[in-house]
């Protein structure tokens, strides 16, 4: 079995500005891999509609699934609904659904509902909304692509909303060894293990930390077995160096 | 004037299966908007030649400059120098300038430069070496694209020796003011004076803590007397609400 495929779309001059450090890129990264789902590629985009429909359309037309963060809140500046409604010629507009959880939500709080609070509950036909424990406003899966907000607290709330419904391949499982030697040491013996053993993806990991460098070998498989084995002969080959 | 557009390339299956943080991206960011230079977009791809290929001839061919980080040490998952000179059709082998900073440095450090190490003086013909104090081996700028180390502390130092060649245009100026209201009642007066100074940026950032929303509002130009008029304007619309 081939484990699907995902992209991630993160949206926001304020990650391209360095105002901003993105997170919920790496939260996604680990929560996909251990449900079975393959990340293979991000993208950052700046908050500009055209950027933002040609990467959803690129993305979504190449992935089991499409993830995105960002631009789903009140402002002016919050365009990716209606961007990801236009990716897909979709009809967009307050829908009743999404009205009835906001208005629910502001009621406990004694909060006005008022015009900018409502684009909130605009979202496009047909799609299925994503549930926001934390501050109510949806997100929403259209088609493969799933619309999240970019607060990495809520980012993670509607992940943990949406990803049991997806169905995920076998988890990724990988194991680390940590060598105090610079990479040039282990690359040769490393590279014929790796060649040895197709299945298994080895990454090397140089570190840098008091004047030292070290490298992290990390074996990746879905075979628990076989990444035993993987991991026996490395320790084999640098008996020394476990830690 | 118009600033000189740029695009990052992240190389690294450690990103994207959840196992490392991109911080190059962010560190990048920061010095570009310092620097003059527009960070456009950002793309992360795994460690496969033909996905490194097409990214760099994407991004390489729309902006000014691409900057790429990881995948140019000693160890056989580091493909990065060979796609990118792939990407130009352009020849790579162990250069003798390259293999002369390496040389030097292992002399002092007594270490033997093996096949392994010397593969990171593989450096395509017509680039120029960035210069790496931290551990001698160069990155390289061909063409338009400047190739550096996945290390975050060996890509700052390389970033470091690269970014005062560069030409850049008027740095991106920014101020923040931070609202203790949620994006829903400033959406509206927000979006009004963002109409009124189409030169400005503004950006409404939430944020969610203590169990209370608030909203950071961030004015960026590059003109740093009109930044001052609307930051004045901003305290004036939300009297009560500095910090």
């Amino acid at each position: 079995m081939i484990n699907p495929t995902a992209a991630m779309l993160v949206i926001g001059d304020e990650i391209l500005s360095g105002r901003t450090q993105d997170t919920n890129t790496h939260h996604l990264a680990g929560e996909l891999t251990a449900h079975g789902i393959d990340l293979l590629e991000v993208r950052v985009v700046p908050d500009d509609t055209g950027a933002i429909i040609a990467a959803v359309q690129y993305l979504a037309e190449r992935h089991n699934h499409l993830f995105t963060s960002g631009g789903i809140g009140p402002t002016h500046d919050d365009i990716t609904s209606d961007a990801v409604a236009a990716a897909f010629d979709t009809p967009i507009d307050v829908r009743d659904d999404a009205r009835a959880v906001l208005t629910a939500h502001y009621a406990t709080t004694h909060t006005k509902l008022n015009a900018a609070r409502l684009r909130m509950a605009r979202v496009p036909d047909g799609a299925i909304l994503i549930d926001n424990p934390i501050s109510a406003a949806p997100g929403f899966s259209l088609k493969n692509v799933h619309v999240m907000a970019g607060v990495p607290m809520i980012f993670q709330a509607m992940l943990a909303s949406l990803l049991p419904s997806l169905s995920g391949g076998k988890p990724l499982l990988s194991q680390t060894l940590r060598l105090m030697h610079a990479e040039g040491v282990i690359a040769k013996p490393l590279g014929e293990l790796a060649a040895q053993y197709p299945e298994v993806s080895f990454g090397s990991y140089p570190f840098y930390t008091d004047s030292t460098f070290g490298t992290n070998i990390v074996s990746r498989c879905t075979d628990a077995d076989m990444l035993d084995t993987v991991m026996t002969e490395l320790t084999n080959m640098f008996p020394t160096e476990t830690t």
